[in-house]
Protein backbone atom coordinates (compact mmCIF):
# COMPACT_ATOMS: atom_id res chain seq x y z
CA UNK A 1 0.00 0.00 0.00
CA UNK A 2 1.48 3.22 -1.20
CA UNK A 3 1.66 6.06 1.03
CA UNK A 4 1.91 9.86 1.59
CA UNK A 5 2.55 13.01 3.79
CA UNK A 6 0.23 15.32 4.06
CA UNK A 7 0.70 18.98 5.34
CA UNK A 8 -1.76 21.52 6.46
CA UNK A 9 0.50 24.69 7.09
CA UNK A 10 -1.75 27.13 7.88
CA UNK A 11 -0.85 30.71 9.63
CA UNK A 12 -0.83 29.81 12.81
CA UNK A 13 -1.39 26.23 13.00
CA UNK A 14 0.63 22.87 11.05
CA UNK A 15 -0.32 19.30 11.02
CA UNK A 16 1.50 16.97 9.37
CA UNK A 17 0.22 13.23 8.59
CA UNK A 18 1.40 10.04 7.22
CA UNK A 19 -1.81 9.16 4.99
CA UNK A 20 -2.48 6.04 3.07
CA UNK A 21 -3.68 5.77 -0.22
CA UNK A 22 -7.36 5.19 0.48
CA UNK A 23 -7.50 8.47 2.68
CA UNK A 24 -6.67 6.87 6.20
CA UNK A 25 -4.49 8.59 8.42
CA UNK A 26 -1.99 6.01 9.82
CA UNK A 27 0.29 8.49 11.98
CA UNK A 28 0.08 12.34 12.80
CA UNK A 29 1.57 15.48 14.58
CA UNK A 30 0.82 18.80 15.07
CA UNK A 31 2.07 22.33 16.92
CA UNK A 32 2.15 26.15 16.11
CA UNK A 33 3.02 26.84 12.60
CA UNK A 34 5.49 29.46 14.09
CA UNK A 35 3.93 31.41 11.04
CA UNK A 36 4.28 35.14 11.86
CA UNK A 37 8.22 34.13 13.04
CA UNK A 38 9.11 34.03 9.12
CA UNK A 39 10.15 31.68 6.52
CA UNK A 40 13.12 30.17 8.40
CA UNK A 41 11.15 29.41 11.59
CA UNK A 42 8.10 27.67 9.70
CA UNK A 43 10.07 25.91 7.31
CA UNK A 44 12.67 24.77 10.74
CA UNK A 45 9.87 23.33 12.98
CA UNK A 46 7.93 22.06 9.57
CA UNK A 47 11.09 19.87 8.62
CA UNK A 48 11.77 18.43 11.80
CA UNK A 49 7.34 17.61 12.84
CA UNK A 50 7.95 15.50 8.85
CA UNK A 51 10.83 13.90 10.70
CA UNK A 52 8.30 12.62 13.55
CA UNK A 53 6.99 10.78 11.59
CA UNK A 54 7.60 6.88 11.46
CA UNK A 55 8.89 5.63 8.39
CA UNK A 56 8.06 8.57 6.20
CA UNK A 57 11.59 7.76 4.27
CA UNK A 58 8.95 4.93 2.96
CA UNK A 59 6.28 7.34 1.84
CA UNK A 60 6.03 8.41 -2.09
CA UNK A 61 5.71 11.72 -2.06
CA UNK A 62 4.38 14.92 0.18
CA UNK A 63 1.84 17.46 -0.99
CA UNK A 64 0.88 20.45 1.08
CA UNK A 65 -1.66 23.17 1.34
CA UNK A 66 -1.40 26.57 2.32
CA UNK A 67 -3.67 29.91 3.20
CA UNK A 68 -3.22 31.48 -0.30
CA UNK A 69 -3.02 31.50 -3.62
CA UNK A 70 -0.48 29.08 -5.22
CA UNK A 71 1.46 28.80 -8.44
CA UNK A 72 1.13 24.67 -8.80
CA UNK A 73 3.62 24.19 -11.36
CA UNK A 74 6.01 25.63 -9.53
CA UNK A 75 5.44 25.07 -6.21
CA UNK A 76 5.51 28.49 -4.79
CA UNK A 77 2.73 31.06 -2.86
CA UNK A 78 1.42 33.74 -5.14
CA UNK A 79 0.77 35.90 -2.11
CA UNK A 80 1.74 35.61 1.50
CA UNK A 81 -1.42 37.50 3.32
CA UNK A 82 -1.69 34.79 5.53
CA UNK A 83 1.88 33.13 5.51
CA UNK A 84 4.30 36.17 5.54
CA UNK A 85 7.52 36.16 3.88
CA UNK A 86 6.28 32.70 1.91
CA UNK A 87 5.24 34.96 -1.66
CA UNK A 88 7.77 33.16 -4.10
CA UNK A 89 9.24 31.03 -1.39
CA UNK A 90 11.14 27.82 -2.77
CA UNK A 91 8.44 26.15 -0.30
CA UNK A 92 8.23 22.50 -2.64
CA UNK A 93 11.73 22.85 -4.14
CA UNK A 94 13.32 23.25 -0.43
CA UNK A 95 11.39 20.52 1.10
CA UNK A 96 11.98 17.83 -2.25
CA UNK A 97 15.82 18.60 -1.60
CA UNK A 98 15.34 18.00 2.08
CA UNK A 99 13.16 14.89 2.61
CA UNK A 100 14.36 13.30 -1.38
CA UNK A 101 10.88 12.84 -2.53
CA UNK A 102 8.64 14.76 -4.99
CA UNK A 103 6.94 17.77 -2.92
CA UNK A 104 3.53 19.09 -4.56
CA UNK A 105 1.82 22.40 -3.19
CA UNK A 106 -1.99 23.95 -3.82
CA UNK A 107 -4.15 26.25 -1.29
CA UNK A 108 -5.89 24.98 1.06
CA UNK A 109 -9.27 25.48 -0.10
CA UNK A 110 -8.46 23.00 -3.12
CA UNK A 111 -6.54 20.86 -1.37
CA UNK A 112 -9.82 20.01 0.97
CA UNK A 113 -11.99 19.93 -2.68
CA UNK A 114 -9.11 17.25 -3.58
CA UNK A 115 -10.01 15.41 -0.41
CA UNK A 116 -13.70 15.37 -0.76
CA UNK A 117 -13.27 14.30 -4.43
CA UNK A 118 -11.02 11.56 -4.10
CA UNK A 119 -12.17 9.98 -0.74
CA UNK A 120 -15.28 11.94 0.37
CA UNK A 121 -18.46 12.94 -0.53
CA UNK A 122 -17.37 13.34 -3.89
CA UNK A 123 -15.43 10.15 -4.45
CA UNK A 124 -18.02 8.87 -6.76
CA UNK A 125 -18.18 11.32 -9.17
CA UNK A 126 -16.15 12.49 -12.25
CA UNK A 127 -16.18 15.99 -11.44
CA UNK A 128 -17.30 18.16 -8.45
CA UNK A 129 -16.69 21.47 -7.51
CA UNK A 130 -16.57 22.14 -3.65
CA UNK A 131 -17.91 24.96 -1.84
CA UNK A 132 -16.95 26.38 2.11
CA UNK A 133 -19.32 28.40 3.35
CA UNK A 134 -17.87 29.46 6.53
CA UNK A 135 -16.06 32.90 7.79
CA UNK A 136 -14.99 33.25 4.29
CA UNK A 137 -16.46 31.47 1.11
CA UNK A 138 -13.88 29.65 -1.40
CA UNK A 139 -14.07 27.07 -3.39
CA UNK A 140 -12.26 24.39 -5.70
CA UNK A 141 -13.21 22.76 -9.02
CA UNK A 142 -12.03 19.05 -9.28
CA UNK A 143 -12.47 17.39 -12.99
CA UNK A 144 -11.05 13.62 -13.40
CA UNK A 145 -9.86 13.97 -9.99
CA UNK A 146 -7.32 16.68 -11.14
CA UNK A 147 -7.41 20.20 -9.06
CA UNK A 148 -7.73 23.03 -11.83
CA UNK A 149 -6.31 25.36 -9.54
CA UNK A 150 -6.23 28.25 -12.41
CA UNK A 151 -3.03 29.88 -13.61
CA UNK A 152 -2.39 32.36 -10.96
CA UNK A 153 -3.53 30.06 -7.83
CA UNK A 154 -6.93 31.51 -8.13
CA UNK A 155 -9.10 28.86 -9.68
CA UNK A 156 -12.15 28.30 -7.32
CA UNK A 157 -11.65 31.36 -5.61
CA UNK A 158 -15.21 32.45 -5.97
CA UNK A 159 -15.74 35.23 -3.00
CA UNK A 160 -15.53 37.87 -5.30
CA UNK A 161 -17.94 36.80 -7.77
CA UNK A 162 -20.72 39.41 -8.07
CA UNK A 163 -24.33 37.95 -7.34
CA UNK A 164 -26.11 41.22 -7.13
CA UNK A 165 -24.79 44.94 -7.63
CA UNK A 166 -27.46 47.02 -6.06
CA UNK A 167 -25.87 45.68 -2.72
CA UNK A 168 -23.93 47.84 -0.65
CA UNK A 169 -19.88 48.08 -0.84
CA UNK A 170 -18.03 46.47 2.43
CA UNK A 171 -14.54 46.01 1.59
CA UNK A 172 -11.80 45.11 -1.25
CA UNK A 173 -14.24 42.95 -2.75
CA UNK A 174 -16.32 43.37 -5.50
CA UNK A 175 -19.84 45.03 -4.78
CA UNK A 176 -22.37 42.64 -4.21
CA UNK A 177 -19.53 39.71 -4.05
CA UNK A 178 -21.27 36.78 -2.33
CA UNK A 179 -18.38 36.58 0.52
CA UNK A 180 -19.48 39.80 1.00
CA UNK A 181 -23.70 38.75 1.18
CA UNK A 182 -23.47 35.23 2.46
CA UNK A 183 -20.89 34.17 4.09
CA UNK A 184 -20.75 33.47 7.85
CA UNK A 185 -19.11 36.60 8.48
CA UNK A 186 -22.23 38.37 6.33
CA UNK A 187 -24.75 36.67 8.02
CA UNK A 188 -23.64 37.59 11.14
CA UNK A 189 -22.66 41.27 10.30
CA UNK A 190 -26.39 41.21 8.68
CA UNK A 191 -28.10 39.75 11.26
CA UNK A 192 -26.40 41.94 13.86
CA UNK A 193 -27.79 44.61 11.63
CA UNK A 194 -31.50 43.89 11.95
CA UNK A 195 -31.22 42.74 15.62
CA UNK A 196 -28.78 44.83 17.50
CA UNK A 197 -30.48 43.88 20.68
CA UNK A 198 -30.03 40.27 20.26
CA UNK A 199 -25.96 39.21 20.48
CA UNK A 200 -25.29 37.41 17.45
CA UNK A 201 -22.20 35.35 17.21
CA UNK A 202 -22.74 33.17 14.53
CA UNK A 203 -25.04 32.76 11.24
CA UNK A 204 -26.96 29.37 12.57
CA UNK A 205 -28.68 32.24 15.14
CA UNK A 206 -30.13 33.86 11.96
CA UNK A 207 -31.44 30.48 10.59
CA UNK A 208 -33.07 29.57 14.11
CA UNK A 209 -34.63 33.23 13.91
CA UNK A 210 -36.23 32.37 11.19
CA UNK A 211 -37.53 28.57 12.03
CA UNK A 212 -39.24 30.49 15.24
CA UNK A 213 -40.76 32.51 12.58
CA UNK A 214 -39.70 36.14 12.74
CA UNK A 215 -40.17 37.46 9.98
CA UNK A 216 -36.97 39.66 9.53
CA UNK A 217 -34.94 36.61 9.84
CA UNK A 218 -37.19 35.24 7.10
CA UNK A 219 -36.69 37.37 4.92
CA UNK A 220 -32.88 37.53 5.31
CA UNK A 221 -32.69 33.77 5.08
CA UNK A 222 -34.81 34.25 2.14
CA UNK A 223 -31.84 36.39 0.40
CA UNK A 224 -29.55 34.54 1.50
CA UNK A 225 -30.89 31.31 -0.31
CA UNK A 226 -31.33 33.30 -3.65
CA UNK A 227 -27.71 34.14 -3.97
CA UNK A 228 -26.26 31.18 -3.06
CA UNK A 229 -28.53 29.78 -5.37
CA UNK A 230 -27.29 32.08 -7.77
CA UNK A 231 -23.92 31.43 -7.47
CA UNK A 232 -24.16 27.80 -8.19
CA UNK A 233 -26.07 28.69 -11.22
CA UNK A 234 -23.40 30.68 -12.46
CA UNK A 235 -20.82 27.67 -11.47
CA UNK A 236 -23.03 25.45 -13.10
CA UNK A 237 -22.71 27.39 -16.08
CA UNK A 238 -19.33 27.90 -16.32
CA UNK A 239 -18.44 24.53 -15.85
CA UNK A 240 -21.25 21.95 -15.50
CA UNK A 241 -20.16 19.80 -12.40
CA UNK A 242 -22.06 16.71 -12.04
CA UNK A 243 -21.69 17.68 -8.12
CA UNK A 244 -21.60 20.35 -5.71
CA UNK A 245 -20.16 19.60 -2.36
CA UNK A 246 -21.04 21.86 0.34
CA UNK A 247 -18.51 22.57 3.47
CA UNK A 248 -17.84 25.33 6.03
CA UNK A 249 -19.27 26.24 9.44
CA UNK A 250 -22.24 27.75 7.52
CA UNK A 251 -23.28 24.60 6.09
CA UNK A 252 -24.01 22.74 9.92
CA UNK A 253 -27.42 24.98 9.61
CA UNK A 254 -28.08 23.28 6.50
CA UNK A 255 -31.19 21.29 7.46
CA UNK A 256 -32.53 24.89 7.81
CA UNK A 257 -32.01 26.25 4.62
CA UNK A 258 -30.46 24.14 2.00
CA UNK A 259 -32.95 22.36 0.49
CA UNK A 260 -34.27 26.25 -0.60
CA UNK A 261 -31.00 26.43 -2.39
CA UNK A 262 -31.18 23.43 -4.15
CA UNK A 263 -34.94 24.69 -5.35
CA UNK A 264 -33.19 28.17 -5.99
CA UNK A 265 -30.19 26.44 -8.07
CA UNK A 266 -32.51 24.39 -10.01
CA UNK A 267 -34.93 27.67 -10.83
CA UNK A 268 -32.34 29.64 -11.87
CA UNK A 269 -30.75 26.47 -14.34
CA UNK A 270 -31.85 24.84 -17.41
CA UNK A 271 -33.70 21.71 -16.77
CA UNK A 272 -31.15 19.30 -18.13
CA UNK A 273 -28.76 20.36 -15.63
CA UNK A 274 -31.42 19.58 -12.83
CA UNK A 275 -30.32 16.68 -11.71
CA UNK A 276 -26.72 17.97 -10.57
CA UNK A 277 -26.22 16.51 -7.51
CA UNK A 278 -25.75 18.23 -3.69
CA UNK A 279 -23.47 16.88 -1.10
CA UNK A 280 -22.54 17.67 2.12
CA UNK A 281 -18.81 17.24 2.85
CA UNK A 282 -17.63 14.29 4.89
CA UNK A 283 -13.94 14.55 5.28
CA UNK A 284 -12.87 14.83 8.86
CA UNK A 285 -9.64 15.94 8.20
CA UNK A 286 -9.65 17.28 4.63
CA UNK A 287 -6.61 19.53 5.24
CA UNK A 288 -3.82 16.76 5.87
CA UNK A 289 -5.48 13.93 3.44
CA UNK A 290 -6.18 16.57 0.30
CA UNK A 291 -2.63 17.65 0.53
CA UNK A 292 -1.06 13.87 0.77
CA UNK A 293 -3.45 13.34 -1.83
CA UNK A 294 -1.73 15.91 -4.50
CA UNK A 295 0.52 13.72 -5.43
CA UNK A 296 -1.93 11.05 -6.38
CA UNK A 297 -4.27 13.47 -8.55
CA UNK A 298 -0.70 13.89 -10.68
CA UNK A 299 -0.52 10.19 -10.95
CA UNK A 300 2.18 9.62 -8.16
CA UNK B 1 1.31 13.05 -40.47
CA UNK B 2 -1.84 11.88 -38.97
CA UNK B 3 -5.08 13.25 -40.20
CA UNK B 4 -8.45 13.18 -38.88
CA UNK B 5 -11.95 13.84 -40.18
CA UNK B 6 -13.98 16.57 -38.83
CA UNK B 7 -17.77 17.50 -39.07
CA UNK B 8 -19.66 20.71 -38.32
CA UNK B 9 -23.15 19.17 -38.44
CA UNK B 10 -25.63 22.27 -38.18
CA UNK B 11 -29.48 22.80 -38.42
CA UNK B 12 -29.00 23.97 -42.11
CA UNK B 13 -25.55 22.91 -43.56
CA UNK B 14 -23.09 20.05 -42.70
CA UNK B 15 -19.19 20.02 -43.64
CA UNK B 16 -16.68 17.26 -43.92
CA UNK B 17 -13.37 17.83 -44.11
CA UNK B 18 -9.96 16.11 -43.43
CA UNK B 19 -7.40 17.85 -41.41
CA UNK B 20 -4.13 17.46 -40.61
CA UNK B 21 -2.89 17.19 -37.12
CA UNK B 22 -1.20 20.90 -37.20
CA UNK B 23 -4.37 21.79 -38.19
CA UNK B 24 -4.53 22.42 -42.08
CA UNK B 25 -7.75 21.16 -44.44
CA UNK B 26 -6.46 18.66 -46.67
CA UNK B 27 -10.17 18.28 -48.53
CA UNK B 28 -13.47 19.49 -47.78
CA UNK B 29 -16.93 18.83 -48.95
CA UNK B 30 -19.87 20.73 -47.24
CA UNK B 31 -23.60 20.69 -48.62
CA UNK B 32 -27.30 20.94 -46.60
CA UNK B 33 -27.79 18.81 -43.72
CA UNK B 34 -31.50 18.21 -44.20
CA UNK B 35 -31.56 19.10 -40.29
CA UNK B 36 -35.00 19.16 -40.49
CA UNK B 37 -35.91 16.03 -42.23
CA UNK B 38 -35.21 13.41 -39.88
CA UNK B 39 -32.61 11.51 -38.87
CA UNK B 40 -32.89 8.70 -41.39
CA UNK B 41 -32.02 11.47 -43.49
CA UNK B 42 -29.21 13.51 -42.27
CA UNK B 43 -27.30 10.42 -41.80
CA UNK B 44 -27.47 9.19 -44.85
CA UNK B 45 -26.62 12.28 -46.85
CA UNK B 46 -23.66 12.58 -43.95
CA UNK B 47 -22.06 9.49 -44.79
CA UNK B 48 -22.26 10.10 -48.28
CA UNK B 49 -20.66 13.29 -47.71
CA UNK B 50 -17.68 11.63 -45.37
CA UNK B 51 -16.81 8.75 -48.48
CA UNK B 52 -16.50 11.72 -50.81
CA UNK B 53 -13.55 12.66 -49.02
CA UNK B 54 -10.32 11.10 -50.39
CA UNK B 55 -8.71 8.67 -48.53
CA UNK B 56 -10.73 8.74 -45.50
CA UNK B 57 -9.69 5.28 -44.61
CA UNK B 58 -6.55 6.62 -43.64
CA UNK B 59 -7.81 8.76 -41.36
CA UNK B 60 -7.61 7.88 -37.03
CA UNK B 61 -10.71 9.12 -36.24
CA UNK B 62 -13.51 11.69 -36.20
CA UNK B 63 -15.21 14.30 -34.63
CA UNK B 64 -18.33 15.74 -34.88
CA UNK B 65 -19.45 19.32 -33.75
CA UNK B 66 -23.15 19.83 -33.21
CA UNK B 67 -25.20 22.63 -32.48
CA UNK B 68 -26.27 21.51 -28.89
CA UNK B 69 -25.33 20.05 -25.95
CA UNK B 70 -23.88 16.38 -25.52
CA UNK B 71 -23.04 13.65 -23.26
CA UNK B 72 -19.61 13.22 -24.75
CA UNK B 73 -18.84 9.71 -22.70
CA UNK B 74 -21.51 8.27 -25.35
CA UNK B 75 -21.56 10.81 -27.82
CA UNK B 76 -25.30 11.47 -28.29
CA UNK B 77 -26.92 15.10 -27.83
CA UNK B 78 -28.95 15.87 -24.84
CA UNK B 79 -31.11 18.23 -26.20
CA UNK B 80 -32.36 18.64 -30.36
CA UNK B 81 -33.95 22.07 -30.89
CA UNK B 82 -31.59 22.51 -33.01
CA UNK B 83 -31.36 18.96 -34.93
CA UNK B 84 -34.84 17.40 -34.60
CA UNK B 85 -34.47 13.86 -33.50
CA UNK B 86 -30.91 13.53 -32.81
CA UNK B 87 -31.92 13.95 -28.53
CA UNK B 88 -30.33 10.14 -27.28
CA UNK B 89 -29.73 9.53 -31.36
CA UNK B 90 -26.58 7.17 -30.95
CA UNK B 91 -24.31 9.46 -33.88
CA UNK B 92 -21.09 8.65 -32.82
CA UNK B 93 -21.34 4.79 -32.64
CA UNK B 94 -23.34 4.77 -35.63
CA UNK B 95 -20.96 6.52 -37.64
CA UNK B 96 -18.11 4.52 -35.83
CA UNK B 97 -19.98 0.83 -36.65
CA UNK B 98 -20.05 2.08 -40.43
CA UNK B 99 -16.93 3.65 -40.86
CA UNK B 100 -14.38 1.38 -38.40
CA UNK B 101 -12.61 4.26 -36.56
CA UNK B 102 -12.88 5.81 -33.36
CA UNK B 103 -15.84 9.00 -33.33
CA UNK B 104 -16.24 11.62 -30.86
CA UNK B 105 -18.92 14.16 -30.28
CA UNK B 106 -19.20 17.53 -28.78
CA UNK B 107 -21.16 20.69 -28.96
CA UNK B 108 -20.04 24.03 -31.97
CA UNK B 109 -18.86 26.18 -28.89
CA UNK B 110 -16.91 23.66 -27.22
CA UNK B 111 -15.54 22.26 -30.38
CA UNK B 112 -14.86 26.28 -31.87
CA UNK B 113 -12.80 26.63 -28.38
CA UNK B 114 -10.93 23.39 -28.95
CA UNK B 115 -9.68 24.51 -32.84
CA UNK B 116 -8.44 27.84 -30.70
CA UNK B 117 -6.74 25.94 -27.74
CA UNK B 118 -5.04 23.41 -30.54
CA UNK B 119 -3.93 25.77 -33.68
CA UNK B 120 -5.51 28.91 -33.02
CA UNK B 121 -5.03 32.19 -30.12
CA UNK B 122 -5.06 29.83 -27.58
CA UNK B 123 -2.12 27.67 -28.33
CA UNK B 124 0.42 28.73 -26.55
CA UNK B 125 -1.51 28.87 -23.47
CA UNK B 126 -2.36 25.73 -20.53
CA UNK B 127 -6.04 26.63 -20.33
CA UNK B 128 -8.56 28.93 -22.34
CA UNK B 129 -11.96 30.02 -21.71
CA UNK B 130 -13.54 30.49 -25.32
CA UNK B 131 -16.24 32.87 -25.67
CA UNK B 132 -18.41 33.91 -28.52
CA UNK B 133 -20.40 37.03 -28.60
CA UNK B 134 -22.46 36.51 -31.74
CA UNK B 135 -26.54 36.07 -31.59
CA UNK B 136 -26.07 34.61 -28.42
CA UNK B 137 -23.10 34.34 -26.23
CA UNK B 138 -21.79 30.75 -25.51
CA UNK B 139 -18.09 29.48 -24.70
CA UNK B 140 -15.64 26.58 -23.61
CA UNK B 141 -13.10 25.78 -21.07
CA UNK B 142 -10.11 24.03 -22.63
CA UNK B 143 -7.52 22.87 -19.59
CA UNK B 144 -4.49 21.68 -20.91
CA UNK B 145 -5.93 20.41 -24.51
CA UNK B 146 -9.02 19.19 -23.00
CA UNK B 147 -12.46 20.70 -23.59
CA UNK B 148 -14.23 20.92 -19.90
CA UNK B 149 -17.85 19.65 -21.55
CA UNK B 150 -19.23 19.20 -18.20
CA UNK B 151 -21.96 16.78 -16.63
CA UNK B 152 -24.68 17.63 -19.36
CA UNK B 153 -22.52 19.12 -21.93
CA UNK B 154 -23.29 22.34 -20.40
CA UNK B 155 -19.91 23.46 -19.48
CA UNK B 156 -19.45 26.68 -21.14
CA UNK B 157 -22.99 27.54 -21.79
CA UNK B 158 -22.19 31.02 -19.92
CA UNK B 159 -25.55 32.02 -21.86
CA UNK B 160 -27.37 32.10 -18.45
CA UNK B 161 -25.21 33.65 -16.16
CA UNK B 162 -26.83 36.37 -14.32
CA UNK B 163 -24.78 40.27 -14.51
CA UNK B 164 -27.45 42.30 -13.63
CA UNK B 165 -30.76 40.92 -11.31
CA UNK B 166 -32.21 44.68 -11.93
CA UNK B 167 -32.77 44.42 -15.73
CA UNK B 168 -36.31 42.89 -17.44
CA UNK B 169 -37.58 39.77 -18.48
CA UNK B 170 -36.66 39.10 -21.85
CA UNK B 171 -37.56 35.74 -22.54
CA UNK B 172 -36.90 32.00 -20.81
CA UNK B 173 -33.47 33.05 -19.42
CA UNK B 174 -32.76 33.97 -15.95
CA UNK B 175 -33.64 38.22 -15.62
CA UNK B 176 -30.07 39.54 -16.03
CA UNK B 177 -28.60 36.68 -18.25
CA UNK B 178 -25.74 37.88 -19.93
CA UNK B 179 -26.94 36.43 -23.21
CA UNK B 180 -30.11 39.08 -23.01
CA UNK B 181 -27.72 41.76 -22.19
CA UNK B 182 -24.62 41.90 -24.52
CA UNK B 183 -25.38 39.27 -27.41
CA UNK B 184 -26.04 41.09 -30.63
CA UNK B 185 -29.63 40.48 -30.20
CA UNK B 186 -29.33 42.03 -27.09
CA UNK B 187 -27.13 45.19 -28.60
CA UNK B 188 -29.48 45.61 -31.48
CA UNK B 189 -32.83 45.25 -28.97
CA UNK B 190 -31.22 47.46 -26.88
CA UNK B 191 -30.21 50.13 -29.95
CA UNK B 192 -34.01 49.92 -31.60
CA UNK B 193 -35.52 51.02 -28.22
CA UNK B 194 -32.84 54.06 -27.92
CA UNK B 195 -32.85 54.80 -31.43
CA UNK B 196 -36.42 54.10 -32.54
CA UNK B 197 -35.85 55.90 -35.84
CA UNK B 198 -32.73 53.98 -37.20
CA UNK B 199 -32.73 51.13 -38.85
CA UNK B 200 -30.44 48.63 -36.09
CA UNK B 201 -29.32 45.70 -37.84
CA UNK B 202 -26.39 44.85 -35.78
CA UNK B 203 -24.34 45.44 -32.95
CA UNK B 204 -21.57 47.41 -35.04
CA UNK B 205 -23.78 50.33 -35.64
CA UNK B 206 -24.25 51.16 -31.61
CA UNK B 207 -20.62 50.74 -31.14
CA UNK B 208 -20.49 53.37 -34.33
CA UNK B 209 -22.93 55.75 -32.67
CA UNK B 210 -21.21 55.71 -29.58
CA UNK B 211 -17.64 56.25 -31.18
CA UNK B 212 -19.27 59.53 -32.82
CA UNK B 213 -20.33 61.02 -29.60
CA UNK B 214 -24.59 60.17 -29.30
CA UNK B 215 -24.67 60.17 -25.58
CA UNK B 216 -27.20 57.44 -25.52
CA UNK B 217 -24.52 55.02 -27.76
CA UNK B 218 -22.24 56.08 -24.98
CA UNK B 219 -24.06 55.28 -22.10
CA UNK B 220 -25.54 51.70 -23.77
CA UNK B 221 -21.74 51.09 -24.71
CA UNK B 222 -20.64 51.77 -21.30
CA UNK B 223 -23.06 49.05 -19.62
CA UNK B 224 -22.49 46.46 -22.52
CA UNK B 225 -19.19 47.14 -21.92
CA UNK B 226 -19.83 46.70 -17.56
CA UNK B 227 -21.48 43.30 -18.12
CA UNK B 228 -19.25 41.84 -20.31
CA UNK B 229 -15.92 42.35 -17.79
CA UNK B 230 -18.23 41.59 -14.89
CA UNK B 231 -19.10 38.03 -17.06
CA UNK B 232 -15.48 37.75 -17.43
CA UNK B 233 -14.42 38.54 -13.82
CA UNK B 234 -16.62 35.70 -13.04
CA UNK B 235 -15.45 33.55 -14.94
CA UNK B 236 -11.91 34.03 -13.63
CA UNK B 237 -13.07 33.22 -10.04
CA UNK B 238 -14.83 29.85 -11.35
CA UNK B 239 -11.26 28.74 -13.30
CA UNK B 240 -8.84 31.42 -13.41
CA UNK B 241 -8.16 30.90 -17.10
CA UNK B 242 -4.55 31.91 -18.53
CA UNK B 243 -6.53 33.80 -21.27
CA UNK B 244 -9.85 34.20 -22.65
CA UNK B 245 -10.87 34.09 -26.24
CA UNK B 246 -13.55 36.24 -27.93
CA UNK B 247 -15.00 35.34 -31.17
CA UNK B 248 -18.16 35.99 -32.70
CA UNK B 249 -19.98 39.07 -34.96
CA UNK B 250 -20.00 41.41 -31.87
CA UNK B 251 -16.41 41.05 -31.86
CA UNK B 252 -16.47 42.48 -35.07
CA UNK B 253 -16.31 46.15 -33.35
CA UNK B 254 -13.92 44.53 -30.63
CA UNK B 255 -11.27 48.00 -31.69
CA UNK B 256 -14.63 50.47 -30.63
CA UNK B 257 -15.14 48.65 -26.73
CA UNK B 258 -12.70 45.82 -25.98
CA UNK B 259 -9.73 47.46 -24.58
CA UNK B 260 -12.85 49.05 -21.83
CA UNK B 261 -14.06 45.57 -21.21
CA UNK B 262 -10.12 44.11 -20.35
CA UNK B 263 -9.88 47.22 -18.04
CA UNK B 264 -13.40 46.33 -16.44
CA UNK B 265 -12.45 42.87 -15.81
CA UNK B 266 -9.34 44.32 -13.94
CA UNK B 267 -11.49 46.45 -11.97
CA UNK B 268 -13.36 43.66 -10.49
CA UNK B 269 -10.91 40.78 -10.22
CA UNK B 270 -7.88 40.20 -8.02
CA UNK B 271 -4.46 42.02 -8.96
CA UNK B 272 -3.15 38.95 -8.98
CA UNK B 273 -4.96 37.84 -12.16
CA UNK B 274 -4.44 41.39 -13.66
CA UNK B 275 -2.29 39.99 -16.65
CA UNK B 276 -4.24 36.82 -17.38
CA UNK B 277 -4.37 37.11 -21.55
CA UNK B 278 -7.45 38.81 -23.79
CA UNK B 279 -7.08 36.99 -27.60
CA UNK B 280 -9.07 37.54 -30.08
CA UNK B 281 -10.23 33.81 -31.88
CA UNK B 282 -7.93 33.04 -35.01
CA UNK B 283 -9.40 30.18 -36.65
CA UNK B 284 -11.23 30.49 -40.19
CA UNK B 285 -12.66 27.21 -40.07
CA UNK B 286 -12.79 26.52 -36.26
CA UNK B 287 -15.96 23.95 -37.03
CA UNK B 288 -14.52 21.60 -39.04
CA UNK B 289 -11.08 21.83 -37.58
CA UNK B 290 -11.94 21.81 -34.14
CA UNK B 291 -14.03 19.01 -34.60
CA UNK B 292 -11.14 17.16 -36.26
CA UNK B 293 -9.04 18.03 -33.26
CA UNK B 294 -11.70 16.01 -30.72
CA UNK B 295 -10.06 12.72 -31.01
CA UNK B 296 -6.59 14.50 -30.63
CA UNK B 297 -7.95 15.33 -27.53
CA UNK B 298 -8.32 12.67 -26.31
CA UNK B 299 -4.83 10.94 -26.86
CA UNK B 300 -5.66 9.35 -30.23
Amino acid sequence: MKTYIGIDLGGTNVRVAKISEAGEILASVKGPSYGKEGTGKVMENLKSLIREIPNWKNCEAMGIGVPGPVNTNIGVMNLDTNLPGFKGYPLASELKKEFGMPVFLDNDANVAGLAEAMVGAGKDFESIYYITISTGIGGAFIWHKQVISGSHGFGGEIANIIIDRSREKINYLNVGAIENEASGTAIVRKGRALFPQEDIQHAGQIFQLADQGNKKAIQLKKEIIQDLGQLLATLSCAVDPEAFVLGGGVMKSADSFFTEVIQSFQAQSHTMVGDTQFLMAECEEPGVIGAAMLPMSRGL
